[in-house]
């Protein structure tokens, strides 16, 4: 199993929007995560900053990538979230995270 | 069950100490930390800018930063890390952490 953490920046003039929307994610996009492999799975947002971390278990992370890349409903959310998302010069939105290693585990 | 997610600064310069010391965290500060009550506790870091997160699942997040702040191979752990976190003005090493909100969970 791959514990998973990566980073994005949300807007700061769209944050309340952003953590509005994360009440109510679609059930179809709920499904699309569980089936496509992802556990665990908690967004930690700074308000200050607008910092957003993503923390996920998964068997397998590129798996995990490629299966939810043809879940139609998490596409569509996807696109819904761009907007609030800071662009990364150079990358295109999908690929716009930042992963992080890790580097201690404690059961 | 709390999850808590927080972000500290390695200083860029000590990363390599800091990752090695990790891979070997004395046994009884592993000890302490489940005694404390933090559980699936993950370290992750990003070498560019040396931002390290930390994951991990607390039945209260008080109680176990109180719990932890009683042990001594914790404190003597503690002591030895702090010279690898860039400080933040007008906070004690301890508190120097930056909580993050969680906005979303999916089990």
């Amino acid at each position: 199993m791959e514990r998973v953490c990566f980073t994005l920046h949300v807007k700061l003039d769209r944050l309340d929007e952003y953590v509005e929307d994360h009440k109510n994610v679609w059930s179809e996009v709920l499904e699309a995560l569980t089936r496509s492999g992802w556990h665990n799975y908690s967004l930690f947002l700074n308000r200050k900053d607008g910092c957003l971390i993503t923390y996920c278990e998964v068997d397998d992370f590129q798996k995990a990538m490629d299966a939810i890349a043809q879940e139609e409903a998490s596409l569509r959310w996807q696109a819904k979230m761009v907007d609030y998302f800071v662009p990364v010069a150079g990358k295109k939105p999908a690929d716009a995270f930042e992963r992080f290693v890790e580097v201690f585990h404690l059961q």
